[in-house]
């Protein structure tokens, strides 16, 4: 079970509307089971930087099947997981990556964005995960 | 002036609407002038050595302001630009890169396709790249 | 459908009781169907060089849905994937690569095979895929 | 002197056993005193990101001849070896990465268990380390 390609564009539809709800502009990344990216989109004028900061937010989250903030909870100095970071080609350990699950609660895919803060950042990202 | 994700999503709508009448699945990437990620798209079952790809085809066609075919022509060996793929973190440099130009010829972006032969690539990144 | 540790474990078996006929000493890797390692072993002797050789072939075999032999027969100076191996970390073009399918054909992941001549992998790499 | 590839296996298969036993699913690598991969599983179901983890646990604990978690007791902020995460393409410093040594002491490898908290992690490593 992994999401399809108009699932995933229906995930960044919601995205984006509740990124202008916020008045941000935002980058949005989704990608399958498998790790894969599956879509992405960059609002007008979205940091650059973000591009890859919310590729990297989707993967985390499948990578360990949490949101990052909950990684970034643990990976702080003196923590069990400090610098768990330089694993995987970079991991991004802040809110804004999210699971995606289907009705029966498995696993398809996760939602990385990036683009304002990391308050922001998330509420999108869970918009976009609860448009399925 | 650079493309907007409106029209980058336009190029990914007309694209997709390509590759159905040719029957193939394909990953899809439009990248801006300053040749960062924009929009992406992968049909589902697509190649998944293919995301990859179609990005780098967008980059490279950016890179050097051509047509990947047109890159590839030149660095075969005893060419000018023998293995000019190692630069950049890996060009490709066949077909089904194109460049996105506005009514005014100004270069705005580029798009890439991967997922089947490089003729179906460059006809479905045409397509994508003139639906603008 | 993905394949399981089992049977990449018998995967594994299968080949390396195939490399010890024909007298060779074998890196040994099988990926899942979305890319990602699920057994490894390396013959005791085998190549160092080969632990990545191997990987990249399973790899390689996934990400295009062939056999990696085909894909290099595409690769060559001239030819319409001329320098593919860029994109996706390296690929590996040469034979070796070999998909796994289940019963009923569907593709569930793929082995790679590197530490001899590539007739040698190859067949060593058929003999891990059949065993399923 | 250094691990063979059969007690690389039987080191995975205590390993797994172990895991089973507290109930966790681990990917589990074993390399050489090379630090060159040797044998590798991922448990059906286990944490994608633990995959580039457990490999990398087990090439730290053999950069530097001690347990992974020796380490990052020394690379937190104002310690001696501060961020030396960033070394060898990304060393993990928390537990889960253990030496293997033969019946004299002396180290022929190294196991790196990721997929659960670092507890079960280095448990499940030290268990894999100890059936030698």
């Amino acid at each position: 079970m992994s999401i399809t390609l108009e699932q995933a564009e229906a995930a960044i539809k919601a995205a984006k509307q509740k990124a202008e709800e916020l008045g941000t502009l935002m980058n949005i990344a989704v990608i399958d089971a498998g790790v894969n990216l599956t879509a992405f989109a960059r609002m007008d004028g979205a940091w650059l930087g973000s591009i890859d900061i919310s590729i990297k937010k989707a993967k985390t989250a499948r990578f360990f099947n949490m949101n990052t903030g909950d990684i970034g909870a643990l990976s702080q100095p003196g923590g069990p997981l400090y610098n768990i970071e330089h694993s995987n080609n970079g991991l991004i350990s802040f809110p804004g990556g999210v699971l995606i699950k289907n009705e029966k609660g498995d696993i398809i895919g996760a939602i990385g964005v990036s683009g304002s803060t990391v308050e922001n950042d998330h509420a999108v990202a869970v918009a976009g995960a609860e448009a399925l």
